[in-house]
């Protein structure tokens, strides 16, 4: 194979919840799709890091376990968020190792794949754990909420106006516990699969780990794991090809390129949508920011082949000056 | 430190269902428990892979997604048993990670730790494909198991007199499909999690993995996987110091060690009973006879590190001629 400029560079990639399904069968088709896509990347050379989102996922196994509490008769142990977050990362992960085995015969790519399930440090200080923002779990009625509440000690909130629902912090990541694996693998050309869900959130006090009923935003570890093993690049996967300015209005237009100065400017200017654009945004710039010599591109599953030789996404570079 | 018998030796540790518990406390407070013991044998300075069973829990996972699914209402998607597998393999890996971690860090011990959840190679053509015998899953009645084997399309079973209970083939291991992340982080001194619960059983075919619904033995798995690293020890670990003869019986005696030609004699004298000590001796047997410069150890958790040593347990090695 001739050397190429990717032929080497360490490449974290971001695969975004909406590729992943409802179900079980959904999904093993859906991480067939993405394999393909994520088997074009590798096949440029790249050392790479595959990071994933797990909101639908943590979302089934944690009702499968509320459901099956609620029948006393059951004898079912009440499941911590903290475990099926864990249990939802060899969920997606253990297809997703099986799908990239199979494409990476399939284009002939002498390719090992590794699942590291990942824990995240989170700081027991952070705000996150005074004000719950995350919610998690199927809408209820006031009364249900305040029952529910009761009986699990869970903090319930209403939710824009669409109901009751139970909320769990959304610490920042700080930094990765298995960070020396992960590189080490990925430097040995072995395709990692880590940070599923943005990571098990641990406190680590006195060396002592603990993990913490929370959700991390899987972008920022994303970021922190880029920024952790010095990534040359951070992909970051979506719905979109490119990062819109006035996106769905008739003025919309589409960034080949913003510095991390532009970024913040339409970051304040409120250009991404909350818990969409937004987050994915912050990620890019806070990776580019720690380490001016990466840049972040945000582009689509289907362009991101394209993406990563520089033929379309958006590109986040640091500022020129 | 000082240079020791055991420093650099490649050992892989099976740790018993019966260290793991049936909830998720439960399971924390006896992996914590376990990791100090572990801890103590990897202060000894050997490279380490720690498998373990699953039995209970891929049980519980299981059975809430069953419940889960019956309320039809709840709209939960049918989770296949390979799914169920993967998922408590990071159960039972997350929380052990936390306390290994712990315990290394108050025992001064400088290693990481990495949870891989496995996935091993079995034959469509294996005899256990044809005759389904290891039962899953709560007791029924004859009528609720066929109206569950009609609506599921799973084989059930009346097993032993006692009821009524689905069942799923438990098919040989053939080898391990991340073996070479295994070795490799084992050789850097990165203490491993693999192989949890005998690993997620997958069908290879020109090129395609894809996962089965089978459950596969646990210490099979695990002489497999300490044959293809060329361990040096393997250790079963279960509820006593050492293997007995005519176990609970007036003339019940220890063993100190025996040969591949003992275990096998014994063996076929049904010394050791089935889905207990039996299937422990014939996976020692099945390393030793594979690899004759390794050696296999059964003993208890609380005597590891001792066993380790050669101080107890019963060590099986190959025949002197």
């Amino acid at each position: 194979m001739l050397q190429n400029d990717l032929e080497g560079k360490r490449v974290i990639i971001a695969l975004g919840g909406n590729a992943l399904g409802d179900t079980p069968s959904e999904q093993l088709k859906l991480l067939a799709h993405a394999s393909k896509n994520l088997a074009h990347m590798v096949k440029e050379g790249i050392n790479v890091v595959v990071t994933h989102g797990n909101g639908p996922q943590v979302g089934i196994i944690n009702k499968a376990f509320e459901l099956a509490a609620a029948d006393k008769s059951s004898n079912m142990p009440h499941m911590p968020l903290s475990d099926c977050n864990a249990m939802s990362q060899s969920y997606i992960g253990s297809q997703l190792t099986c799908q990239l085995m199979s494409q990476f015969r399939e284009q002939d790519i002498m390719r090992n794949v590794a699942n590291v399930p990942t824990h995240v440090i989170v700081d027991p200080n952070d705000p996150a754990f005074q004000d719950f923002e995350k919610p998690i779990g199927d809408f209820m009625t006031k009364e249900q909420a305040q029952a529910y509440a009761k009986e699990t000690g869970y903090e319930v909130h209403e939710d824009s106006g669409r109901g009751w629902r139970r909320v769990v912090p959304s610490p920042t990541p700080q930094s990765i516990v298995e960070i020396d694996t992960i590189h080490d693998l990925m430097e040995d050309g072995c395709v990692v699969i880590a940070a599923g869900g943005g990571g098990i959130p641990v406190f680590e006090k006195d060396g002592e780990y603990s993990a913490v009923d929370a959700i991390v935003d899987k972008d920022l570890t994303s970021a922190i794991l880029a920024w952790q093993v010095r990534a040359d690049i951070l992909v970051i996967l979506t719905a979109v090809e490119k990062v819109y300015l006035d996106f769905n209005k008739p003025t919309q237009r589409a960034l080949d390129t913003m510095t991390v100065r532009d970024a913040r400017t339409y970051l304040a200017q409120g250009q991404f949508a909350p818990g969409s654009m937004m987050p994915k945004v912050e990620a890019c710039v806070k990776f580019v920011e720690a380490h001016p010599g990466g840049k972040a591109i945000i582009t689509s599953l289907d362009h991101a082949a394209e993406g990563l030789r520089g033929e379309t996404g958006t590109t986040i570079v640091a500022n020129a000056d």
